[in-house]
């Protein structure tokens, strides 16, 4: 299917700066842009590529001042970058999507299916769960006992959701996410430990995407939460009693131990750790590698293992960097010092 | 079903201050207790809910001193925290199990299965495997070739176990746990690396529980070792030829290098790492985010990148808070013996 | 089995020195040797163990000198660690292989499959997927639409490969690795976000080999690439359009943040992290935990949270290890140089 670049601009809300009628039937990177394709110039890191793409068509934002002369067709937006994201929505949305229900899958008894599923082969859907209208359940998934899914939902092959937890509508759980395994609740017990049963669940509201290998762990008692619109990247840990509130966003291999509660639009850095029990107030940002062991104020942004206020964790570690020149400074101060005594005393 | 007061009392040899006869059919959060339910109170932080709560019993320590009127009925015990576990897994095992074999599933030849097992849809059991009474396998388990599973042991769905593995009784193997993967193991090869073959095993013994995708690598040769009453959480890495003391206890997202050996009753945190073929002796306990390069002394409390002595590593952390001030105190005292030098020099 | 001195040295290159007719049939660490079996001394610090081991054979460097008498035969070759290698890789090459199409499996339209391939019960081949000659398909595997599988490739139960990806020849997937999950990316729309699409793909090229649980994500747009040769531990986040170089090495745990290139031979140790976008060169060696956020010169060795030259790191975290006795000493210091002003003011 061919696009012109008259239609893509009306699409966009944008204006077509070159040949309105100049076509394209796929996208790509500025850097790969080949005849036939449209490319997006967002960061101005890769402005110098425009003026060398063999894409068709270039989507700019609607200031953007060219240095030196141009092959391609411009469309300027008030956003490339969204813009862009805007086509690559429709562009999948135009795919053709599953349907059906293949064989050999497992229906349990008492499930309630809605229309329009996509069941794959080896899926799993025990006793008395729930799937809504549209829900597209990929090959070798696992639905537990009671579990509610709601519509618009993709849960792509090998994800596994123990009993009775509850996916909300329009979410999308990529392969391998494990929702509501038993929280890690032990009591000493003599020299080990006896387990303490976890008959909570996990709510998972709507719109929330959950990465690859992501664990959410049930509660305890009561529900461990992620709110709407959250973002999981992958090989997360989510423990037993926490709630990730609204909007907030989690990068790949962090983690959030048992009843932390973490605010709306919060950001939490790759391989970064917050302790059990904190309160995170709105839109607190933790970088990356950093392990939060004190509640927030909101925007605030924390760094360090325990992690700090970043501006003042910035200037540390620059005098960290430079301990070994402090050190000779001491030293030297020091020799100063002594001569100055032997001076002083020999007066 | 509902419990009296006196019968929960009776059964955690405890004392009832209120309604011996009042009624309760469910568990709660002190914080959102509804009547009909019990909760609990051993940390003194939640102790305002317990003036509040709708709970109809609430269990407490029995040095518990209300500072207020309480509404609900109380059981003193000698550890409510303990007490409320032992409910638990009493609720817990009145739960019904899932029991009988579903099908689709897979059976090798020569496997060798133990009475009032479950195994459900989709599961696959690998030639000549062993698989013990009361034994529950969920659907799209893999168990390899030769593997032998203990008595009680449940593994949750999409748990993978490769060929020649054993799992000790009473285990818990959460989904998405792969044991016996190949180690990490690669010999130099000119400009790349040739692989070594990974030809032991892992070897879990009893009582141990395992984390959602966590992984056990099997053995380079000889056996990686899950001991007794270990509790791994989620996302953990166990490296080949690790042994992992018994009751020791790791965190989500923690790692064991190749052939290090954790003594018992060691304590993992959340994110921590343990460098390759260092022996940690019994009760070592390693902070979160934390990196052990060192063998350790028993009960040793080890935190930072690399580890060291915790009491000292915190009194270095407070001063690396301090260094902007550190550094404007030798910038004083530079300009001070600056200004003594040439008074002295002057004289 | 067994296998005679005078015919593995001939095998290895090597020397006898013992009795060339003794014959192994097993192969163990040279602390746990046995009669009739075979193993191998390379690092010092195992040395003691040679002079009591009850290995009949034991592999040693040609420079080996013993202290003491032993016992076993010996056998010198260049490197007792890589004919190790190359013994271990023949004895799992003398290991019977899976074949045949086990049922039920799914095989789906216009699916094309190369010769003496193993396909396990309950795995799923996509639409139109290409799998060449003597693939290993493990129960449960998911292969999406159009995937390409590469001749002698293994992959274990439980992996999973979304549509489109391509996977290379003689590469090793273990258990729970996902392939082709969507790249994290949003843009923020008002309060939330929206998805942007991840219309790329994953390309593994040849001889690689991908650990349990490890995550690697389609691009965007284009490809993210895995070259040839490269080694993935377990549990590791390869981010969308990031590029591992050639015989590159990574630890388990660690991750790469999107569109970072790694040069070739990188070595990234465990728990380590890298910036999204950074370009590494050929070389790099990123330690342990540590968190890159600069590009790196060839050979570069990196640590610390923001990560910078090891040797600067050494010598500035031993200094923060002594920032007690440094403190102690600025306060000395100072007090000297106050007794120092007063005297000099007394003058």
């Amino acid at each position: 299917m061919e696009f012109k670049a008259k239609d893509i601009a009306t699409l966009l809300h944008g204006v077509v700066e070159g040949d309105p009628e100049i076509g394209v039937n796929d996208v790509a990177k500025i850097e790969e842009g080949r005849a036939g394709t449209l490319a997006f110039l967002a960061n101005p890191k890769y402005e110098p590529y425009i003026y060398s793409t063999r894409a068709s068509i270039v989507l700019v934002d609607k200031t953007f001042v060219p240095a030196k002369p141009l092959s391609c067709t411009l469309i300027r937006v008030a956003s490339a970058y969204e813009a862009f994201a805007t086509l690559l929505q429709l562009y999948d949305s135009l795919q053709p999507r599953p349907t059906g229900i293949e064989q050999p899958s497992y229906i349990g008894e008492g499930v309630t299916l809605g229309k329009e599923l996509y069941i794959g082969a080896f899926a799993y859907i025990g006793k008395g769960a729930k799937v809504g209208d549209h829900v597209q359940i990929y090959p070798h998934v696992y639905i537990g006992e009671g579990v509610e899914i709601g519509e618009h939902t993709v849960i792509y092959s090998g994800v596994h959701i123990y009993a009775r937890c509850r996916v909300g509508a329009s979410c999308i759980l990529h392969s391998g996410a494990v929702i509501g395994a038993d929280g890690f609740g032990f009591v000493p017990d003599g020299e080990g430990y006896k387990k303490i049963p976890q008959i909570g669940n996990v709510i998972i509201e709507d719109r929330v995407e959950i990465g690859a290998n992501t664990c959410v762990d049930r509660a305890t008692m009561g529900s461990t939460m992620i709110r709407e619109g959250v973002k999981l990247d992958n090989l997360i840990q989510v423990a037993h009693n926490a709630v990730v509130g609204r909007n907030t966003v989690m990068a790949a291999q962090s983690g959030v131990a048992g009843s932390a509660k973490l605010g709306e639009r919060c950001v939490i850095g790759g391989q970064a750790g917050v302790v059990g029990h904190l309160t995170l107030a709105d839109g607190t940002h933790l970088t990356a590698q950093s392990g939060l062991s004190v509640n927030t104020k909101a925007n605030a942004i924390m760094r360090g293992s325990p992690a700090f206020d970043v501006a003042k964790y910035q200037r540390c570690y620059v005098l960290f960097r430079r301990l070994p020149e402090l050190y000779e400074q001491i030293k030297e101060l020091d020799r100063r010092v002594k001569s100055l005594n032997q001076h002083s005393s020999k007066e």
